[in-house]
């Protein structure tokens, strides 16, 4: 870039939107987290503090620093601190097993852990053992304190490393990557995403426009931070100078309590997080409407019906983590209002067109054609453009899989209408989307099979009604073997994630399979999905 | 770029704007204009046929086309169809004189000009002299459509040409020139600002945020599309789908009636026309809120209580040409609603704080040093980032004078306040700023002086209420010679501009002159603008 350009090109960065927000609203309520606020000058100053205190604990340009928190204000903190000290962001899915944490914590070659002192139980065993993790840090929050035994350097010992001298918002080159959060594939170990600085910043654009925010929101956050950089929303959020309302844990009564103590006007989540505002004890009639922003299944008719008597309004979006979260949107339009019932409900469960940054999403078939728009004809949703990631950190054979012939491949199969909304209906990965996350099925079929009694198994993701999907395991025992289903499903849990055990185990006494010997977990499908016009939901 | 980056990486363009709402709004009211409706996807094909057109009239790669329209459709469609051809848009102010027509027309190399068969009478004059236009296109507007002495290729001649061959709504190079928009600078001739499409689609985004945009709204065009390219708006309202009321003229009565007809949200423009809607005999309280964006000068006390009081939302923006409009915004704070009358109008009549696209705003002494943000100490007001144009077209000269330091000087001064407002206080540069135009004081003195019977002549801009400013003159008549202040200000109506002639003339004996002969204007500023804080309007 030439010293002229430098007047006229400014790299895009979501750090930009925390300086102005800093300077123009330096005394309004940045963050609320129970009795503790930050206005925006106080949060953009412990940004910039923790940024020099990192660079202090020898966190250089590029290195990767992990964080395992709840949705607490040092995970705000850090979207703009681990940025601002040059580094890249790896939030780590709090709900992850110990084996799991250090995978991504080895792969991503993290330097620095930041973990809450209540999910400490979870690096402890591996403390010791990774392998490029130089210190780990404990946030002990009084609300949640754990039980002591972090590692002795806690957050304030973090914070007294760094100072006060004013860091420039800026970053030499937009396309830098700015985090990576690492999801489930098909196969077995999670792949790290990696988003840049501009994709970050024109998604929060796009979180903007499509979720109405203003100048005046207040954001409740019950979805998690580490899903997606919570879909870039400690960014988009910011940008517009609005309220954080930070929670630990997603509780009907919390979140009824902060509606009404804040005057929320905003907040996303799975469909599970929608049901769960809806049916707790303390919902009322809303005095003034919240927009909902949901995405992980579509929400039923039921669900949308309730939600606006109570005077949510609910925005349905669809994306992966490899689209820094929602990439379409079921965009509403004025005619809808006059369709009654499941019609209407039927339209707005499609998965929509692309937001208004997102930029190109079509449905294809295996030569890349683009199929009929006639809701029928299935294919395969691709995305390009910005709001798509880098690729996979240190994956390069994924990477290129991924982005064959010059497009993401989402692995969600569909169809296009004949209005041009998109409309998911199978998946041809084996993964199970539940409550917003993927659940690698193969993952899950090792876990179960590493049972004694367990000859084989499948896995695949069924209906349900609170999380989306959930995975549902076909086991054949070994001969002379026995067990229960619940033996199975306490089984997976010792070894992986507790979300990803199956709802229910099925003992059959044998797979489907192809002549060559190929699990048809198609079959199953069919079987578990009959009478539905889809095979996932969402 | 390699061919993964394809994947990621989007060259930003507005054109992917109109790309999606034809798409995804189809059937939406895009363009109202009396009797005429397009569709959104009327819109897209009317636009893609044009560029054919272009094309096929011989228009390249980066050729300049030119167009000479008041805020009618096919002014809209020239903001799309321009760049989609893959040329640039040169928007000439339809209140120029022939002469400054022919230089903005002749400089810019315009291949193609296209102009309103009302506004014919301008150019005719010229219309064989021109150096390198090829063709001259009328737009008949049945409304007014002239004296029938058009060139004789029509637009519907030009539309013929164009076919229905899908072009590609993307471009290969993000920071490459979209539109030319001359203006008026310190010297005589004006200067074509050079924006990008990058600058374009970013601003877009600035602008929906701050005048709060959603897919609903209803946008009347009362600020010409040659200005700025109407601030970028024929980009930001086509992205969020909105519908654009198009009309020839800013009359009260006229508004009044679109307001009523199309259930008007947005408008943006002048104070003058701010104070024209206010004052028309059909001003009635509004039903339903509509937010006037607006520039060129502070709102006055008066205006903003009437406006308010009447149902009106203002948001006060800054900018210039060379900043694609608005740069910075007067950003309500909420404290301020407890603020009375004068000491809040103080408060919003400060041209404020960097929108949330526009990445930086200085006020910087002469040594690029910021100035104390203590209210009292002047400095020029500077920008970078990617709100700023990519330079003066044909003129590294001037472009290198305007980014000194790596910085856009904006000749505006002003001082920093406590809180960060930008308030702007004086001129450096000669220029008059006049219902949001530029105005040359030294262009308006050579043609006062070009009257046989002055001898020289200075001219200053005035508070003016109703145009924020307006140049007056203080002319020396020669000796032995005689002419009425009334005479002068008809000479200069024949040379340049009408709306460029001086508001008075003052003769005087002498004109105030430093002991080396250099007038200064100074002087006669401290007078016109005695008992008034700032020496300008905006």
């Amino acid at each position: 870039m030439t010293a002229d350009q430098s007047v006229w090109n400014t790299p895009l960065t979501p750090l930009a939107f925390l300086d102005r927000s800093a300077k123009v609203f330096p005394e309004r309520t940045a963050i609320a987290y129970g009795e503790r606020r930050h206005t925006y000058a106080g949060f953009a100053a412990e940004v910039n503090r923790v940024a020099h205190a990192l660079r202090g604990s020898g966190v250089s340009r590029g290195d990767r620093v992990a964080y395992l928190l709840p949705n607490v204000p040092e995970m705000l903190v850090a979207h703009f601190a681990v940025p601002l000290a040059g580094a890249v962001l790896v939030a780590v899915n709090t709900r992850l097993s110990t084996d799991e944490v250090r995978y991504i914590l080895d792969h991503s070659g993290a330097k620095l852990l930041v973990v809450d002192a209540a999910l400490h139980p979870t690096v402890a065993p591996v403390a010791g053992a990774l392998k490029t993790v130089e210190e780990i840090i404990t946030v002990i929050d009084p609300v949640s304190p754990g039980d002591g035994t972090g590692s002795g350097v806690t957050y304030d010992d973090l914070l007294a490393r760094g100072n006060d001298e004013p860091l420039p918002w800026s970053v030499a080159d937009e396309t830098s990557c700015i985090s990576i959060n690492y999801t489930s594939g098909t196969t077995g170990r999670p792949k790290g995403v990696m988003y840049s600085h501009r994709g970050a910043y024109l998604n929060s654009f796009g979180e903007v426009v499509h979720s109405g925010h203003t100048f005046d929101s207040v954001y409740l956050w019950t979805l998690p931070m580490f899903h997606c950089n919570g879909w870039c929303t400690p960014w988009a959020v910011t940008a517009i100078g609005g309220t954080h309302v930070c929670l630990r844990e997603v509780r009907g009564d919390v979140i009824w309590e902060l509606i009404a103590q804040h005057g929320v006007t905003h907040l996303n989540g799975a469909p599970t997080v929608v049901t769960t505002i809806l049916r707790a004890p303390e919902a009322v009639e809303l005095d003034r409407p919240i927009t909902i922003t949901t995405a992980g299944a579509p929400p039923s008719p039921t669900t949308i019906a309730h939600a606006e008597r109570m005077g949510f309004r609910i925005v349905h979006v669809y994306g992966l983590t490899e689209t820094y979260g929602p990439y379409s949107v079921n965009q509403f339009q004025r005619e809808w209002a006059d369709v009654e019932g499941d019609e209407r409900a039927r339209l707005q469960a499609r998965q929509g067109v692309g937001m208004v940054c997102a930029d190109e999403l079509r449905v294809v078939d295996a030569a890349m054609n683009d199929v009929p728009a006639d809701a029928t004809t299935m294919g395969e949703v691709v995305m390009r453009g910005n709001n798509v990631m880098l690729g996979y950190y240190d994956d390069p054979a994924a990477t290129e899989k991924a982005f064959e012939g010059g497009w993401f491949h989402s692995g969600d199969l569909g169809v296009l209408h004949p209005d041009g909304y998109v409309e998911l209906r199978d998946r041809a990965k084996d993964v199970v989307v539940s409550g917003g996350e993927n659940i690698s099925t193969i993952e899950v079929e090792q876990a179960i099979v590493s049972h004694p009694a367990v000859l084989e198994a499948a896995v695949i993701g069924v209906p349900d009604e609170q999380w989306g999907e959930r995975p549902k395991a076909f086991v054949v025992l070994a001969p002379g073997q026995s067990a229960t289903g619940e033996e199975l499903v306490e089984h997976v849990k010792t070894k992986i994630a507790r979300y990803k055990a199956p709802r229910e185990v099925e003992l059959v006494e044998a797979l489907p399979k192809t002549s060559t010997g190929k699990v048809q977990k198609f079959e199953l499908r069919e079987r578990e999905w009959a009478g539905q016009t889809s095979r996932i939901q969402g």
